[in-house]
């Protein structure tokens, strides 16, 4: 019992191209997210294994008939929840190709091209983002996909710690290393903490403007210098650039100015995993101003660049900087052309030994799209999220919770009962809207009040959805008021 | 300009399937690793992205002008290199819907059904695999897929230390942690250890059986008690089933019964990242004997299970032990099902926050191929590895460097000169070959000679492929040897 022959693939393929084709033509009369119990799916499936191989056409309809009702449709035109996943079809056929060609790009030798396309791609955008070429590998950076904006900044702490302890990689951290990031900061930078072995006394929470949510670059500076007068050693501050709760900003330039002003050694990691690729869009680019004085920059072409998960883009300005914390050679990786030092070696720029040829995903929809159409689908979702959000401006039975950052917009239920019963009541709206099936939106609390998120940028949104949308909001929240 | 709509996709999704088909039919005639100069790509791609959509055709054309000649062909038959990468067109249809479905399956909320089949597969799969129920959901432990097995052995290490250490989520390591590895351990375990903040000094490298290669459980019984004594904390030991160099086997049993007796809070990682899933077949069922006693044990899909990388299989005993060392919950991910205690959510299983569907491309070779299918595809390999091993041991101008290991033979050039004088043809006949483009093979070194590593395992290999691999060994060991 070989592989599949070529021919039966082309066969088999056909199928499932035409199986996704069905699937995405048909979602938006699906319910965005399903009614379904703990441990149902799993019985459906608890038996053995087959013994004998089973066609095709049979796991397509078990999908039909267990996965697809149990799956929530994040391809959805009305998912409107966390941030977007899009998985385009366009990127879609460069994951394919990908999976086709097989290849594993752990060192430059076991696939070239994989590697280079990925640095060519990487420089490329650079450029269209609007960053320093010293990000990019002509200017002595260079650009990287990690799986998730949570391994690029686990991957940028420890470049931090090699940076600020040229022992660490033999002895360690040892407990005095601090990490500055602010109450809206993603949770992934306390993971990471966590993961490095600092402990969560390493995190400092800095103080943010409580009208913007964003870091304020005074309390930075105090906080870093106080910690250095303590004998602490600031090893990362995490600046972000559209944070998960509203889309705040925080200033980078400021923050910058603050860590090379106090402690120069610092890092300076932007997190920019949603809104960073608005950088593509000349009328957004101010959003990136500073960020030419970080140590790193990280966007995710999984969320708002229609590239299919996993693919996060992380430049750093030093190419050295990750494989000089990463790096670990056995005998069974040296090769030749590493240590020629003429080329770029993947796996010591991140934490897993092996890589699939991500770029090609990303290649597929640049290519396909054109960076018009790129620039079209995000104008296009801002202007959407400026309707809703003008929507309810005018509506008083509704509230901004903060002013609508590119295409998310957070908003509460007015009650005019006080902001608990505005808490209730808005915890009411969005629990009834999902019940319907027909949207999916999920919740923050901003300032300790429970908010609403709409966060516009599915692949297949259009202006019609969001108005399905506000016409839910607006019933439910009839409802609920009686 | 929005995304591909379904009936493009149709088309162009279906050109794809046929690109693929036909790179993977025509796979045997390409030189198996290119001869490319470092740059080469990057300057053939060396222009601004484009502003306008291009046609599909225009980019496949463009891969097989730059991409394929500069492509290292894992999915060639006659890929000896490393372990295979094998990413089977049963395989792909899997990894294709899982595109299609872009599913985000960081909480079981936000995919019920990609969480669910990943855990009912992951409890059929450990019963074929022999494994102890206890690693099953249904059995108070459970399954999961990580990237890679440097990404599962990190995630162990975590677990390890915050069973070790109740405050290290607080306080983080305090530089008494050691990790038990041998020199024969994929350096991924010392990866982990140095991402984990740990530092080189927290490594012990346990001696080894200078004849098997495999770790000396004496050895790391004396090294746990020395420890223990000097009041630093014993916290994970890897047995390794099938080590990279050489495919030795650690004795798993007798190491827990070392770690049992001398330092029983330390975590027992098993990594059988290349040979667990030979446990699938009875007659190799013996190689996981004492996995019962382990806290965790990872093998991989994406190695010999015909699987396409990304898929680390991951067991833990503990269901509780992962979530309990990495969950970090704001406010944006809290979710009632999750609060209910009676789902997964896989987020807390992992470093990244994000995970594809990757149990559908499981799930495709499991189902189209059927055990029987998957059985016959190891045991075909690990039959042409023992006809190999027969040849080298019939000539007398070769020798095994050690005993064949499953599908993995590792050989010498004997030249009746000396062991220098072996070294260096063993070496120059190694880059001969891969010069040829008619195979690749990898090295190690066994005891500080260098040694030529013939893995079997691609999925297109048959038996032509390993008899034209010793032609062409033989013919260059005999230019060598002048």
């Amino acid at each position: 019992m070989a592989d599949l022959d070529p021919e039966e693939f082309r066969r088999l393929g056909r199928q499932v191209v035409d199986w996704i084709a069905d699937y995405r033509a048909g979602l938006g009369e699906r319910p965005v997210r399903p009614a379904v119990e703990p441990g149902s799916v799993r019985a459906e499936l608890d038996k053995p294994l087959p013994e004998l191989p089973g066609e095709l056409s049979g796991l397509l309809a078990e999908l039909d008939r267990v996965v697809v009702p149990a799956s929530t449709h994040w391809q959805h035109p009305r998912f409107f929840g966390f941030f977007p996943a899009n998985a385009s079809l366009h990127s879609l056929l460069g994951d394919m190709l990908s999976g086709g060609l097989g290849a594993q790009g752990m060192l430059w030798s076991t696939s070239p091209a994989a590697t280079e396309v990925e640095q060519a791609l990487l420089d490329a955008l650079a450029d269209e983002l609007g960053l320093d070429p010293a990000f990019t590998f002509a200017g002595g950076g260079g650009g990287v996909i990690q799986d998730s904006a949570s391994s690029a900044a686990l991957v940028a702490l420890l470049a931090a710690l090699h940076r600020a302890r040229p022992d660490w990689r033999e002895r360690g951290v040892d407990g005095r290393e601090r990490v500055y990031v602010t109450a809206e900061t993603h949770s992934s930078l306390a993971k990471a903490v966590r993961v490095a072995g600092l402990g969560e006394r390493a995190l400092r929470v800095v103080d943010t403007d409580p009208t913007t949510l964003a870091m304020d670059p005074g309390a930075l500076a105090a906080d870093l210098a106080a910690d250095v007068a303590a004998g602490l050693v600031p090893v990362l501050v995490c600046a972000t650039v559209g944070t998960t709760g509203t889309g705040a900003v925080d200033p980078v330039r400021a923050v910058a100015a603050a860590v090379a002003t106090t402690a120069p050694t610092a890092w300076l990691h932007v997190d920019a995993a949603w809104a960073g690729v608005a950088g593509l869009c000349p009328e957004h680019r101010h959003l990136l101003d500073g960020v030419e004085l970080a140590d790193s920059f990280c966007t995710d072409a999984h969320k708002w660049l229609l590239t299919a998960f996993d693919a996060s883009l992380l430049w750093v300005r030093e190419a050295h900087a990750l494989p000089a914390a990463l790096s670990i050679t056995p005998e069974y990786l040296r090769d030749a052309a590493s240590e020629s030092a003429r080329v770029v070696d993947y796996r010591d720029w991140q934490v897993p030994l092996g890589r699939r040829f991500r770029a090609l995903k990303l290649w597929t929809v640049l290519h396909g799209m054109g960076l018009s159409g790129v620039r079209e689908h995000l104008r296009g979702h801002v202007a959407l999220a400026g309707e809703l959000a003008g929507w309810v401006r005018d509506d008083p039975g509704f509230e901004l919770a903060a002013e609508p950052s590119l295409a998310l917009v957070c908003l509460r239920v007015a009650t005019d009962r006080g902001p608990d019963a505005d808490d209730a009541a808005t915890r009411s709206v969005l629990e009834r809207v999902n019940a319907t099936g027909r949207a999916l939106v999920t919740h923050t609390t901003v300032r300790g009040r429970y908010v609403l998120r709409v966060a516009i940028g599915s692949v297949g949104t259009r202006d019609g959805d969001v108005a399905e949308l506000w016409e839910l909001l607006r019933a439910e929240a009839g409802a609920v008021r009686g």
